[in-house]
């Protein structure tokens, strides 16, 4: 395979290593992934986390295995473990199923690889089209809310919704984003306020629970989120946190848009009832992934979905590489079929 | 000072001594209180904490130092020390203003003394009237969220929010109580998770911006706060959260109710624009008061309001120990001059 680089993933010389994001801000720490099963621990484990980053790595760590043996049928089986890492997020099938589709094809075993490189440049491509696009709906002056971590850290590109804050703040619009912490595991407090601070765009920090009372004092004029899977009449699954916001944008009158590749649009998914919602672990709400016995009663019983679902109708805009959508555009079904 | 004890503040031989809430659920650890400005010190880091406590814990500190000296222009320094302390709970305010009222009525140290006893026999009475008000508005099976600590260790008796589910619980009801964190300081996960443990009462922890998911599935029958400050025309600040908590109630039809002691509704504060919010240290938000460097780049810009106001529109009752409100009481007035 060629050598790759982008934030927070390398491959030199057939050896794929990744930023470890759980250490993030404070320490930048490289993890060199040896096999897919690595890699699986890796996705599981959210070191690589963000669904246009989780599918590419994965088709990548495949494409590297594939070229240590000429069995297919280990090939496949290694495709269905990385497949199954993380139920969420519909690119990680997306990129893993292309490579399955050349497998099964019975493709030279080269292609699988030349495959995995492409879509890590298109990922990058899909970046700055949908940068491009969402810039269009930010105006000067803007206080932008945004949720999770959707940038660098998230993609192979420069991000899904926050490539749209980093496109209008280059281009000199004067913006102004509030970062949402994005408990349980803080995505915005430790990773999107690290790629704010190296960019340069000012932000404020604050706890998912303060949304609401800026927005009632007026002090929030869109929100940009990322998402992990858009059905096709336009329902999105994303972070835990993502609907409470729609809802709140709802009440204050306050725009809405979510950003993400084709590749995020599950064309075998027909409504938001349809995509499954991750369970992850109680000791990351009990604190214990922070300090070791963490901070509520060990005994606790606790509830914690990974993500929620966004209905349509929440919805101001649909921000993709292809273009923007607005309810109208959904509602004639133009997310069906779109590459 | 005669002795006095509950979960959380003692007095034995006029030795004052509170539970340290800050290292609960993990350290029970009772810390001597020797002068007014420890008191002060404690209410500030949040050693003692919750509007009721808040309050009947600054007198009882002030009648203690007014045991040690005839100087009242100092006692009344200290005092007023005590009384700034934090500003947006009114409780503080009531209960000193009461004991400095008789030092300025010229009236007997004693009666100071006398007045503190009072206050803090009051609180306990207040909590059983409203737990026994709150509880008409449970049902069987009902599933409650309730956010930050309203409980035993917010007030010198059961409870405001908390002490209505407890006594539902007692009274035999099978109830399950939804509790959100409350970020930044994690009273839920830490304080009120602990008091459920305690009491036995089932329930889920649940990070914030998962309660509008929760009500998505129709899982939450009903919400109940407590509040810091409550205006005559039924606004009412609480901790930051419980604005957003009432937008997704009122979204999702789901009842939302506030229990608060008349101690609480100020007779000086027309609407909710009136009351001050507290901004807090940035360090809380970027998680340095759990781990040393936090989890958030130290350079992070930081929004940190401690409290949040709800329009009174988006309330469904007022649980009061004086009664149960609805809309159109509060729109008649009936929290003006309530005691």
């Amino acid at each position: 395979m060629k050598d790759l680089n982008c934030l927070s993933l390398r491959v030199k010389n057939n050896q794929l290593s990744i930023l470890d994001q759980t250490l993030l801000p404070h320490e930048e720490t490289w993890r060199e992934i040896g096999s897919p099963e690595d890699m699986v621990e890796s996705i599981k484990k959210l070191r690589v986390r963000g669904a246009p980053l989780i599918g590419v790595s994965a088709a990548i760590s495949l494409a590297l295995f594939a070229q240590t043996t000429e069995d297919r049928q280990l090939i496949k089986k290694k495709g269905l473990l990385l497949r199954d890492s993380r139920p969420t997020a519909v690119n990680l099938m997306f990129c893993v199923d292309q490579l399955l589709g050349l497998l099964d094809e019975d493709m030279p075993l080269e292609k699988i690889v030349e495959k995995a490189e492409v879509l890590f440049d298109e990922d990058v491509k899909l970046c700055e089209l949908m940068a491009k696009n969402g810039n269009k709906v930010i105006e000067h002056n803007d206080r932008i809310l945004t949720h999770c971590n959707t940038g660098g850290l998230a993609t192979v590109g420069e991000g899904t919704a926050l490539a749209v804050i980093k496109e209008a703040h280059r281009e000199g619009k004067e913006i102004k984003v509030f970062v949402d912490e994005t408990r349980p595991l803080l995505q915005g407090g430790r990773l999107t306020t690290w790629e704010l601070t190296k960019e340069g765009v000012p932000y404020q920090l604050i706890c998912d629970n303060m949304a609401a009372h800026l927005m009632a004092q007026g002090a929030v004029d869109k929100v940009i989120v990322g998402s992990d899977r858009i059905a096709i009449n336009g329902d999105f699954a994303n972070k835990i946190g993502t609907y409470s916001l729609a809802v709140l944008c709802h009440f204050h009158n306050v725009p809405f848009y979510v950003a993400a590749p084709y590749t995020t649009v599950d064309q075998e998914c027909e409504t938001g009832k349809d995509i499954p919602i991750e369970q992850r672990d109680p000791g990351e709400v009990r604190g214990q992934n922070i300090v070791e016995k963490g901070w509520a009663p060990l005994e606790s019983d606790v509830y914690n979905p990974a993500f929620d679902v966004t209905p349509a109708h929440l919805v101001t805009g649909w921000i993709l590489d292809t273009g923007l959508y607005n309810q109208q555009d959904v509602k004639q079904e133009k997310l069906r079929q779109l590459n």
